[in-house]
């Protein structure tokens, strides 16, 4: 086809497509969205107009290169934005590097084009490694809205080969920086899928493999959905908000740390998914495998540890689910260059006796410190892990990581290491104290302890404010074995805020997590 | 299990749980949200605190009896929000009805339970009847996010049985009102699935019905993503924004009315779902289904004649799956009580000459006048469309219906009804003129115009401004059949926003939508 344009009509409109866009100028707004960026803008603002925005979800915002997606909003008080003024809460700012009064460009966003993979992933086709290299840097970058990443995780949920979450895993780790370490080649790490409250031995691993001279750059999770994560419990004991810079100051001193990962920023993509998993409660084993291994990746791991814990109230059931998953995650392990040993443990009850931040780090003291009442659950279990870990030095190896492990925990080389990482990383900003509202949980009958829920105890411990209230949560005073007497306590809570702790009293009314038999 | 609370603590929860939520007064915002309901509250509440709001993605507002949910926003600017004050922007001081300075309570929101649902949707389960209820309801509400209702959508997508599309539909014309008319058992009602430009058939159809003496209260769509829906070029003839009471009032007077569903608030669920469809591109057949019935009974139509274009470039590509559509649409109307005939039409083009409002409008007074220079393709279609309508009536059968049809619009029975309705419904609000800028894409070789791509004819017009500017879109010179010389002119686009005609120009010259052969 020619085609061919009527004169007067199209001189003009290329007089119009010369145009610039008309430059606004940046004004902070006091306002704290959580979630979304958000821009303000009047409704007789230049740059775009209202009825073109009540269709937009999003508009671009542009400042020298740097550029972000934002949720448009109209605003008709000129105290807030003036005509020539785009409002912009102080992340914004940050994001875009510019101060207040600094031209922004605000244009109609266009929807990204890897919107046609979600259509695709609806339709049940099979995405390249370069879509997922695509649609990992712009979920990094925002440009995906919450119902679009839904829309995309449910129809993965569907359908998802292992080629395409490894393509997910490898797309993840290029949408984000990679951390190196010039340490030699070996850099270790230990990670659980999680789901068994109390199960705090990243916390001992750490400074048991440290002691013994392995390079291992911890970073670690909050809580998500349980009553504390790695971090949230090492928060009770040292800072663990640590950039990039102090994270390696902490690395060169001690030979580890144990931070927080959200600070680094690795993986960026798999924080936007998680951000829509979480409410979703979206589950899947290819999520977890490429969000797990993406993390690891750019956090310069070469070998890792991973626990898979399985019972009949953890995330894993059967043997046979955590076989499966196992084989996942050495496949795409393998794809990405990964050193991988995976171990399936066994799990019926929490692991310790404190659930929630400051019970639990109070159950690691005991341990580090080698004291009779530590709970030899966990301690067990850190060994065990700890000694996997060290089996990757090539002059350990049939047992003798375990027996190494054991050494160094009991020398108090570990405790040592612990004391000196924490150190390094600098005082807690947290008030760590245990709650001061406490109730008790009694056995209604005499009978044994033959079970523990572990999805129920977290529940309640969550209830109870664990992990905001760090001081919340849940000491058990008796395990799977134990024979009690009717009306003698099973476990303890404990709390600080009198409305979240009587919604848990009541839960645990309703089913205390407890099982026992005559 | 007993519970047994510690005594202090017991007696000191008690008492917080008895307080009463804090009271704030609501302060109107001069914020436009287009979409979701926000509020701004001062990081300093007394109703919410902020480390609460940041973990949660709605609060609930009540006032007297009436809630609605927001998404919560922190403004530290005390001269927009005071410390006892929610901001809220207009359209919740309607929806709440409250005025400035009324009381309203902000809580946390609850997640709904139906939430429930879309996990287990997600998980591939059958949902009952009474679920499909709450979940209708909910969404009517507002109760679910833009990303759960996209989950909801995709899981559906892949697995929703035939009971499962009939619970939805019930569940989504019990969640609004229903109209009823008080003219003995027969209302009448004709639609078409959509897709085929210039397919503007209601504005003939309905009139011809209405002179014959049926009742057809026609509530009809604005254009989704084609350049102009029935109720957009209807605004070029007359007022379509008529409330429940305006268009009872038109239809006593016609017997019929073309208006926008919009206003009447029809199965305000399956606008919920629409709104998230949309742009996800989301089309399956049961939503389709379960939204255009949804909608008619609703209305109160008992009898609906369906059209479905078959076509290379129609949404349904061949007659096999018309045919799969055509019994889903038959066992849901059958089950929610509908008198349905499904007609399935050939359609290897659009319909009529002109696409978008104005042009679309020009064909329809030409068809109602008689005129010789009138499309006849549209002509026919409306005419055997009317018949099958009027065959409802047990004195028209064999065919009777169809002359009847055309003896009405050829005597100007059908035109001087249109001009009553019209009149009832008041004139338009819109400035109807096509548009100034042209431009006319030739052929860039002699031969006969074999087909014309609805889908590209459609893009090519919406570019150039329709339906937001009603005087924009195509005047198609030559339909299938047609021999054309080198450098004729193909068709003739409109428009009047020059940056956007520019781009419609623009994909014309890369692909036109019509296909010459030799």
């Amino acid at each position: 086809m020619v085609t061919k344009t009527d004169k007067a009509a199209g001189a003009r409109s290329a007089d119009r497509l010369g145009e610039q866009p008309v430059p606004l100028r940046a004004k902070p707004l006091a306002f704290d969205t959580f979630r979304e960026n958000v821009v303000l803008l009047p409704r007789n603002s230049p740059a775009v107009r209202p009825e073109r925005l009540a269709g937009l979800r999003k508009v671009e915002i542009r400042a020298g290169g740097v550029s972000l997606l934002a949720v448009p909003m109209i605003c008709d008080d000129p105290r807030v934005v003036g005509r020539d003024e785009a409002g912009l809460p102080q992340p914004a700012f940050r994001r875009l590097g510019i101060r207040p009064g600094d031209p922004v460009i605000v244009t109609p966003a266009q929807p990204p084009r890897t919107l046609d993979a979600v259509r695709a992933k609806i339709a049940g086709e099979r995405l390249s490694d370069q879509t997922y290299v695509e649609i990992a840097r712009d979920l990094a970058n925002h440009r995906w809205s919450d119902m679009e990443i839904a829309a995309f995780l449910v129809a993965c949920a569907s359908f998802t080969t292992p080629e395409e979450t490894l393509g997910l895993t490898k797309g993840m780790i290029a949408a984000g920086r990679t951390l190196s370490w010039d340490h030699g080649a070996m850099v270790v790490d230990k990670h659980c899928i999680g789901g068994i409250p109390g199960n705090r031995t990243s916390l001992i691993v750490t400074p048991i493999v440290a002691a013994h001279g392995l390079i291992m750059p911890k970073t670690s999770s909050r809580a998500i959905t349980s009553p504390a994560g790695t971090a949230d419990t090492m928060e009770v004991f040292a800072k663990v908000d640590l950039d990039e810079t102090q994270m390696r100051a902490v690395v060169e001193r001690c030979g580890a740390c144990v931070v927080w990962g959200g600070r680094v920023n690795l993986s960026p993509a798999d924080d936007v998914l998680i951000s829509v998993e979480r409410p979703l409660s979206i589950d899947t084993p290819e999520q977890m495998v490429a969000s797990i291994l993406s993390k690891k990746v750019a956090a310069g791991s070469s070998h890792l540890v991973l626990d898979l814990p399985v019972g009949p109230t953890a995330k894993l059931r059967d043997r046979r689910a955590a076989v499966r998953l196992k084989k996942l995650f050495e496949y795409i392990a393998d794809g990405v260059g990964l050193a991988l040993e995976v171990v399936i443990t066994s799990a019926v009850e929490p692991i310790g006796r404190g659930i929630g931040p400051v019970l639990e780090a109070r159950d690691v003291t005991a341990v580090l410190e080698g004291r009779a009442s530590a709970p030899q659950d966990l301690k067990e279990k850190a060994i065990y892990l700890a000694g996997r870990v060290l089996e990757n030095d090539p002059y350990l190896h049939g047992g003798a990581g375990e027996r190494r492990a054991r050494e160094l925990l009991e020398s108090g080389a570990a405790r040592a290491k612990m004391a000196e990482i924490c150190e390094a990383q600098g005082p807690s900003p947290i008030q760590a104290k245990i709650g001061n509202l406490t109730h008790e949980v009694l056995a209604e009958r005499a009978g044994r302890v033959s079970a523990i829920d572990c999805l129920r105890i977290a529940t309640i411990a969550r209830l109870a404010g664990a992990p905001t209230d760090p001081g919340a949560g849940i000491e058990l005073l008796h395990k799977t074995g134990a024979s009690v007497t009717k009306g003698e306590p099973l476990y303890r809570m404990y709390g600080s805020e009198p409305s979240d702790f009587a919604f848990a009293m009541e839960a645990a009314g309703e089913d205390a997590g407890v099982r026992l038999e005559p």
